[in-house]
């Protein structure tokens, strides 16, 4: 297997975006081959991540609709769904085209288009990405199955509220430097705590959020990665794996198995160790979820992960920055967008182009993508090869 | 790039079921690991094709949970969606995972729950494979659109009702012979002829059937083959291609470009020609469909598909045994299972396994699955290695 390269990268706005579903993900596509550099002639198989375009939209085999949207030729065209985790699906079997050369060049999106259903219908259609017969069924939608998380990961560890609250503020505060996050907005720790709950201990500030955007990125193989890009991004590692769908079959729901799983392969497959990594995007689909991800990846002990936020060691200008484009809970939450935004954010950071939120010196990233509540998830790794 | 061989099948009745979808696919799952002898846990990868599970059951996120209930272990688990191609890119992508050294045995399911829907219903949710866009949400709906082709197709080349007809009595008197084909009923041209009208000039017996079921494949590398299974069925061609969804886009609509482009290419990968083919599984979803597959993988020059079932060489016992399963037409069409289900009665051909239907002395087979009005192609070519 050959090493695969990031050439290309581009976000849309997240957001409450007027676009179709289609335009939204072509539009992402455009930006990422017009990085590369490369005309949509050259592409040779596309990988659409999207979670549940149907029911937001109306409109499913949506990935010949955005290839053909985006000027592509007859190449083979395939959804990934794995809830949301669908970008970092797409993601991985576009490394393994390129990978094992059947593709030279391949082009990843993920989108999805939310905001045109109502809340109660978001809720409904998110709930589809747990076990309908023993969750959504019976109303344990995604807020009070996080809830029940978070509550076990206090009562074990001592975790506290001020904690997650630590989470939110951090990413917002990252958001705010991020012109394509979703919410542009400084929040204290006050304002956190004292927001109204939505599933105890969850308040409306633990919640990511239901946006509207897309992303994508070009791949090839990195032995002519350099003569297309001035700045590759190497793809170091990139592994998938799962874990029982329902809460009720764990026997530990403080920890996600799939996330423990992949991060150990990954790590292995990169040759690194936690401590290599600069900067990290994770699945903060609440903020328990950041912590339960850094505590499941190896960057804290089990237990220990409130205290990246509450220390400021996930921050930027902290020791290991985590989220820097806002995450999940500020960037925006756009379900089949999400794994491929995070590689676009771990690219642009290693490749230096971050701006205002740009880790100084960043060299090693990654991007952890978790779909339901710990069912499916994808954990890639990159190198700036300086 | 190594050889890849098939070494168990697996396909439930298909029909109107009162299994869950979890169930169904878990039940091919099981029949085809049963058959490879191989326990769960030595799966290392498990890909899916489904169509709309969420809008047919509430679920979706399906491929861990249909690999949880099949007892697999916390390997890669993902969904394809190509509408009704889903199956035949599961298929594909389980073939690259082991082709590539990613895996070494690898299990691919297909599976489509319809039933519990309403007719109404089920017309709008197949729908969603076309544009929505312009048609769709126009009222255009898919026995309209391949109503169009059939209308055009007659035009052009002189096809006939008559000859649409002979490929339902054809698919009907195959299907008798297959104890899971959902429609196990025997009808005559004049009753075919005679059907209340669909979309003129498509009849009842012009359209497959909407059913439930799941069908299941064994992958694993040829060279181990022959250790695992007495008579290993290897994958010849993988091919996959795309065009564009909207009807109103394509300059011909006699002729789907993605099937031709991914059978021209399996031909090839395989360093054969269409004459070399002893049978096939053809995307019959209308029977016009059949016979312009027919054409467009080359099994016909343009416009003489229609020769196909009128003179009896499609039929058992004639020069080219096509859908001897029953095909779409009367096995029944579960959506997501269609491709890994041709794929099962190829293989089960080409074992000299399928008793009352067999394809004497049959050594290689084809399998076509179409997804939307063309947009998505999946080509697979096998052979006995006899």
């Amino acid at each position: 297997m050959r090493g695969v390269s990031v050439i290309g990268i581009g976000v849309t706005p997240f957001g409450t975006r007027s676009e179709s579903v289609v335009e939204l993900g072509a539009r992402a596509c455009g930006l990422a081959m017009k990085d590369a550099g490369l005309a949509p002639e050259r592409m040779e198989a596309f990988f659409l991540g999207n979670f549940a375009g149907h029911a937001f939209t109306g409109q499913n085999h949506l990935a010949p609709m955005i290839a053909h949207a985006s000027g592509l030729g007859p190449v083979p065209c395939s959804r990934l769904e794995g809830a949301c985790a669908s970008g970092g699906l797409a993601m991985r079997q576009g490394v393994l085209a390129v990978a094992s050369g059947t593709a030279d060049v391949v082009l990843v999106a993920g989108v999805e288009k939310m905001t045109s259903a109502t809340t109660e219908e978001t809720t409904r259609i998110l709930a589809s990405a747990g076990d309908y017969e023993t969750e959504a069924r019976t109303g344990a939608t995604f807020p009070a199955l996080f809830a029940l998380i978070a509550r076990r990961h206090m009562h074990e560890f001592g975790t506290t509220r001020e904690e997650m609250a630590a989470v939110a503020v951090k990413n917002h505060a990252h958001g705010l430097l991020n012109p394509n996050a979703h919410m542009q907005k400084k929040i204290t720790l006050e304002e956190a705590l004292d927001a109204r709950p939505v599933a105890d201990p969850l308040g409306l500030f633990d919640c990511s959020l239901i946006s509207d955007g897309a992303a994508a990125v070009v791949l090839c193989a990195s032995e002519s990665a350099a003569d297309l890009h001035p700045k590759p991004v190497a793809v170091l590692a990139s592994e998938q794996a799962s874990d029982s769908p329902a809460l009720a079959d764990k026997r530990d729901i403080t920890r996600f198995g799939a996330t423990a799983r992949a991060a150990e392969r990954a790590f292995q497959q990169a040759d690194l160790q936690p401590e290599d990594v600069d900067l990290a995007e994770v699945h903060d689909c609440f903020t328990i979820a950041e912590i339960v991800a850094l505590e499941d990846i190896g960057f804290y002990r089990k237990g220990e992960g409130g205290r990246g936020a509450r220390e400021g060691e996930t921050a930027l200008g902290g020791s290991m920055p985590v989220n820097p484009s806002g995450g999940l809970k500020a960037k925006g939450h756009p379900v089949g967008a999400t794994g491929v935004a995070q590689v676009c954010e771990v690219v642009l950071q290693l490749r230096g182009e971050a701006g205002a939120r740009q880790v100084p010196g960043a060299e090693v990233g990654l991007a952890h993508n978790l779909g339901g509540s710990g069912a499916t998830c994808a954990v890639h790794i990159f190198s700036s090869g300086a």
